[in-house]
This record gives structure tokens, sequence and C-alpha cells, in this order.
């Protein structure tokens, strides 16, 4: 079955589907996006991800492309059309279309597209019951990732490396010695049965999965402090674990040529995996 | 007229011309782009550019799409077709088209897009006898802006926020409080008849601009240090001026509200932008 993604109004074939080369998104990364995971056929955290979405348009000044129910029908159209029952709906909104110049553009309408894809829920377990390795990397990327823009080129530098030593995720790691976040995920480290991770006041994004995971740790009767720690408290850690919308919660089991705790997935990040999956789950399509 | 672009192996209308909503460049800012002048139907500092372009797909592990020969004639074919005298030439290379991962995707073909625009020299010329007001804005760019990415983000933010306040160019200043680069420009003072520009050592763009411009301040026997300096250094020099491929060199009489001399364009700026546009349409087309 052909994927079909919607672009500016119009549903069509993703691999046919095209934007102008004068869309600010392509020429400027002047574009914001965000991931959902679909359970059962309908997407998890909404809302969690529609509030940052909003935040991100806000930092940049771009408009509301449709107001926030028209898009949650789309966003559910293309997970019907795809027929996608577990999987992934990406979203990117940019500034719409212009004659290249870095000044924004007057009277553009901003542009939408959304794409799906399934996710093997069961290979995605076999991963995380075996965990990923980690890389640690200067974090050399600009001062607002607290807003979730397209510009990820140093991301993808920063994973592509990883792969190279044969890691899954990189560590970013401040000038001052402290973990900022994963290439696409944020980070928490596990010591003496308290977690802790980065607070958002630094330059860091507001996790939507982070977000709707606190309140399970709490739930759970897990301590959790919200504060900073260096590449060598992970190091020194029990447990260290990622979550993101895409791999949800996803043990560290070694950073560089260091092995976490034994080696293995961590028991808290295990449970807190089963206890996020089950809450998405349980609350999806809400 | 309509304008005509080259995408990918195709010759179309720049307002029909699109590309995949799965190239990297829209979906990761993952390409490079290079700005040619254009002087009597001809592009100026042709090598320069195309150097510096290599560099860029080096650094980012891009293959070149074409032997260079074969792009400089496609470059110069859509000067043709756009019936370009005096303008600009536009090129972005990005890895290419995947579905969307971080990762490098494997057997991808780089794209290739170009567009080419007219501008109004006389108009340019007008502008350039005023000069331009700059804002100073903390530089939060990340950290290897020696790769000419279109990752510009940060410079569209930061120079709409400069024409909020009525300046045309926004001028970046680190944490140290070093002046970096303008937001699409290499910037300049001068004091005491000395001309101080930033070292290329630092994380700024080598611009072509630059590059070309030096020689020509030492052959009109100026004195020329490249050093770097203060915020405050340029706000007490008597001239200051910015280079690039558009704007060529370009005067500027303030920085906030702080006016640059006797606020009117310099002599030394003045000299040196007829130099160079002098040269480069000597030089254009070799």
């Amino acid at each position: 079955m052909p994927r079909i993604a919607y672009v500016n109004g119009v549903y069509e074939r993703t691999s046919e589907a095209a934007v102008s080369i004068e869309d600010r998104g392509y020429q400027f990364a002047d574009a914001i996006y965000e991931v959902w995971s679909v359970f059962d056929g309908r997407l998890a955290d909404m809302d969690g991800h529609l509030n940052r979405m909003e935040r991100s348009l806000r930092e940049l000044a771009i408009e509301m492309p449709m107001p926030r129910s028209s898009l949650l029908v789309v966003l559910n159209e293309v997970v019907r059309r795809n027929r996608i029952r577990e999987g992934m709906v990406y979203l990117q909104i940019g500034r719409g279309v212009a004659p290249r110049d870095h000044l924004f553009p007057v009277d553009t309408r901003a542009s939408v597209v959304i794409t799906a894809r399934p996710v093997d829920r069961d290979a995605a377990a076999r991963k995380a019951a075996q965990g990923i390795r980690a890389m640690s990397a200067p974090d050399i990327r600009w001062g607002r990732c607290d807003i979730k823009t397209v510009g990820l080129l140093p991301n993808v530098l920063a994973k592509q490396a990883a792969k190279a030593r044969g890691a899954g995720e990189v560590i970013f790691v401040d000038s001052e010695g402290l973990v900022t976040e994963g290439g696409s995920t944020n980070v928490y480290i596990v010591k003496e049965g308290v977690i802790r991770t980065r607070s958002l006041t630094a330059n860091i994004l507001a996790g939507v999965t982070r977000l709707n995971l606190l309140p399970l740790i709490a739930e759970n009767g897990i301590e959790l402090r919200e504060e900073s720690f260096t590449l060598d408290d992970a190091k020194a850690a029990s447990e260290v674990f990622v979550t993101a919308a895409t791999s949800l919660v996803m043990p560290i089991t070694a950073i560089d040529d260091h092995e976490i705790g034994d080696g293995k997935p961590g028991p808290i990040a295990c449970a807190l995996r089963e206890i996020y999956i089950d809450r998405a789950r349980a609350s999806a399509g809400v």
C-alpha cells in the first residue's frame, strides 16, 4: 500500500508529495515539527504535542495554519488513510513559500506537511530488552534548543558519528561537562534509586514523553530530581535511559566504552517503559 | 518572464519547481548552499564559491552530485535561461530524498536546486551610498558556522529582529564580547587607517567576498589585521563595513543607537566597494 501524505490541503502519495523549492523550510530551516506515537490507530499524547507545537510556532512568530480542531481531524485522517494501527505521525509546519530572503515574508501562508508510518512494536520491544549503547559528544547546537525546529543537522551529524562507533544514540555534553540531552531524546540517570534528569530551564527541548513520564515516576514512588548531572555522573549511574515519542523509554547500556551498571537494561528503566506504554496506549486518542 | 529553476536535472518554472517532502534539506536542514553575484551575465568569483561548496559537502560527507565542470555548465545555463545581466545565482545541494531518519541514507543521490534573480545595481549603489544601520545580538548559532548550511533560522530570527529596530543587518557577538560576523556577512572595522576583521580560525564562514577583498586591501596599501575585536571596538571605530556576495561591500553607519564616526559611510569602505566591484566585474566568468 503506498504511503499517503497531507500537503497543504491535499492528500497524495508520499512518494509524489512535494513542496516548493522556495518553501522556507527547505531554504532556511524556518519550520517546526512534532512526532506522535500511534497506538491502536489513535494518536498518543495529543495535547502535549499540540501545546508544544503552538509554543514553537509562537516563538518563531509563525501563524497557526488552521484551528487546532481542524489539525486534529487531519492528523487522524492521515492515520486512517495509511491504515496505521501501531506507528508514528510526523507533522511539519513552516513559514511558507516566498522568494528567498532572510526576512519574514508578508502575507505568506504557513506550510503543513503530515506523514505517517507503521512501527513494529515487537521489534521495538526486543530492541528495548537489549538496550542501546550511547556515544558522548560536545553539544555544539544553537542556543534555542527549546524550540522544536527542523534545523537538525547537528543532531544528524552526531547520531551518524555515534552509529559509526556502534552506538544507537548520542548524549550531548555542554562546555561545563553537564549532559544536556540526547540526539533525539531526553536523558535520565538512576543512582541509589533516585532518578535525575536535566531541568527544562536549560537549553533543551521539553519532551512530551518526559512531560508524561515524570508524574508516572512519582506515582510509582520513585524519587525524581530535575537537576543537571555530568557525563561522569551518568557513567557512574546504576541505570541510564532516554525517552522520546519514537523510542518511548529506551535503556542505555553503555556510554562510550564504559558499561552502565552490569551492562544490561536496568530494572527501573524496564519497568517505566512498560508503565509508560500502558498509559500511552490507554490514553491515546483522548 | 517567468523565472526558471534547475531542479535535479530539469529546467522548469521556479513557481512550479518542487522537491520531495522527504528531501533531507526540508526535514533536517541537511544541505549546503552558495550564492554568486552575476555581472554582465557572468558569474563572479566562480572558483572561490565552488571551492567552498566542495569543502562544505566534504564536511557533511555529501557526494558531489556532478563533476565541477558540469555544474559550471548548469549554473551558466540558469543565468542564460533567466536572461540575467546583473543579478544573483543561488545553488543548494542536499543529501537527497529518503524516508525520515536522522542517520544518513544509503545509496541516495544528492539533490541540486539552482535559481537566479536580477539585481538592480543602481538601487544597490544608492543603498550603499546611504549605508545601513546594524543591531548587535548574542551569537547563539551552532559551533560549525564554517560550513555554509541551510540551517539559517538563527540568522533569520536575528535579521528580522534587526529589521524591527530599523536596522539592515545584525552583528553577532560571542559570549566573550567579541564580534563574530553579521547575519549574512563578514564584519570589518577601521581605526587609525587599519582594517581589522576576525580570523577564520574562529567559528565563522570563510566569505568568498572576504577572500577576494583581503588582497585588494593589501594592494591598495591599507594595513589589515585578521584579529578579533569587541563590540565596543566596533562602536569606537572610524568606519565599520560588511561584505557578502549579495551586498558586496556595505558601509555600516550605526550599531544599535550608536553612530559610527560621523554617521555616514566611511571613505575606505566606499573606496573598497568600488575597487571590489571593478575587480569582480572584470574577472567574472573567468
